[in-house]
Formats: structure tokens, C-alpha cells, sequence
């Protein structure tokens, strides 16, 4: 069964705690991540919370790549959200686990928009 | 089993198609589902593809709202990812299927950062 999009959500724990908490290191780790993936980034939004924590996000022309991090327990959790046959998600986990230290990952993929023909029909696989 | 983050993924077929491709509406309406859910927006992205189809995230202090939209096959995707225990994700569903008038939907809510303890284990549920 076909689909519009492929969403990668990535757990990953026992990251380094200061990286995790780093919203520039972030942001460029986002860029690097959709680069290495083949995607282009067309809008970015970050947020550095208090007193510690980061959201990040950015649109990339094949729907987005997020990472929303908890210093205090050394986690983060990844999403990798693509459409389009050229790109895989998956190319993106090694990358991420490397750059922020992750002794331990899991992830697991859905798919969205899951086609019938060229039907959508309801439901996620 | 408790969580760091509850995860909420919406799937919205057969929606107005017109809609869709509005990404002034589509801002609004995220904006809208924050103010809905009881969040606050920090931040936010959008993009509009052409020759059709809108991202838009916005970043919310316990997480992000996002879309994505295909007009060609009335389908939108959206996430509604929360932390913390003030805010229910699913309080956002009603609201996104009677605005993007979905004659279908469906969703899958997924823990992330699952806890044992105060420990975060690997998985998502």
C-alpha cells in the first residue's frame, strides 16, 4: 500500500545533556539533518524554553523534521515527516543518534495518507 | 505508564479543498487549535508550495501544533504534540475536522518519552 508521507518518530535517550539543551546547536543539527537526507529547508521555528529544553522545527519542502528535547532526562524526541518518493527518513537516525550522543534509540514509522489507488483513504499504517 | 509527551496524529479526508490551500486560514486555524487547547504559541513556520499544498507548524510552549496539506487529494495530516499534564491533545480534534469541513477522519495517540519511574525508557506507546 502506497502513501503521501512517511513520518519517523525517533526516540532518544541518554543524550548529551548540554547539546540537548543548545537551540543554535540544534538549529544547525535540523539543517544538517534535512541536508544530509536530501531535503530542502524553506522555514525554520525554535524555541529555547526556561529553565531549560528546546523545541525546534523546520518546513522543509518535503513537510518537516522537529525535535523537541528534556535536558533534565537526558531525552529527545525526533520526528522526520517526508512526502515524495525521492527521500527516506530513515537516512536521518544515524546522523541524529551520533550528534547528540544517544546511548540508547528506538524509532518507528508511519505512514500517512495511505493510498488506495489514487484514493486517500482514512487511517495510518 | 506515564510520559513525557503525549503525541496525536490526525488524519482529515475528504476536507474543502479551497481551504487547504489557504495558508492565511491554515495559520489562523493553528493559532485558533492552540488558543483551543489551552496552549501558548512561541513561535511558528509556514510555507505554501506551488502549484498547491501548505505546511505550517507552530511551536507551542508544551510542544507543536502542525499540517500538512495535499488540496489534489483533500487530504490534510496534522500532529498535535503536548507535554505536561494541563493540556489534552485531543480536544483539538473536533475543532480541526468542523473547520477544514473533513467528511472523514481519524486519529493514533502516541506516548512519547515514556517513564519508569522518573526515568525515561525507550519506546513509544
Amino acid at each position: 500500500m502506497n502513501a503521501l508521507g512517511r513520518h519517523l518518530l525517533l526516540e532518544l535517550k541518554d543524550c548529551n545533556q548540554e547539546l540537548i539543551n543548545d537551540v543554535e546547536f540544534l538549529k544547525n543539527l535540523l539543517c544538517e539533518t534535512a541536508e544530509h537526507i536530501g531535503a530542502t529547508v524553506v522555514n525554520q521555528a525554535f524555541h529555547k524554553f526556561s529553565p531549560q529544553g528546546v523545541s525546534a522545527v523546520v518546513v522543509i519542502a518535503e513537510s518537516h523534521i522537529c525535535i523537541h528535547t528534556w535536558p533534565e532526562y537526558n531525552y529527545a524526541a525526533a520526528d522526520i515527516f517526508t512526502c515524495g518518493n525521492s527521500i527516506d527518513p530513515t537516512d536521518a537516525i544515524d546522523l541524529l543518534v551520533e550528534r547528540l550522543e544517544a546511548k540508547e534509540s528506538s524509532f518507528i514509522e508511519l505512514k500517512r495518507g495511505l493510498l488506495q489507488g489514487n484514493k486517500v483513504i482514512c487511517g495510518i499504517k
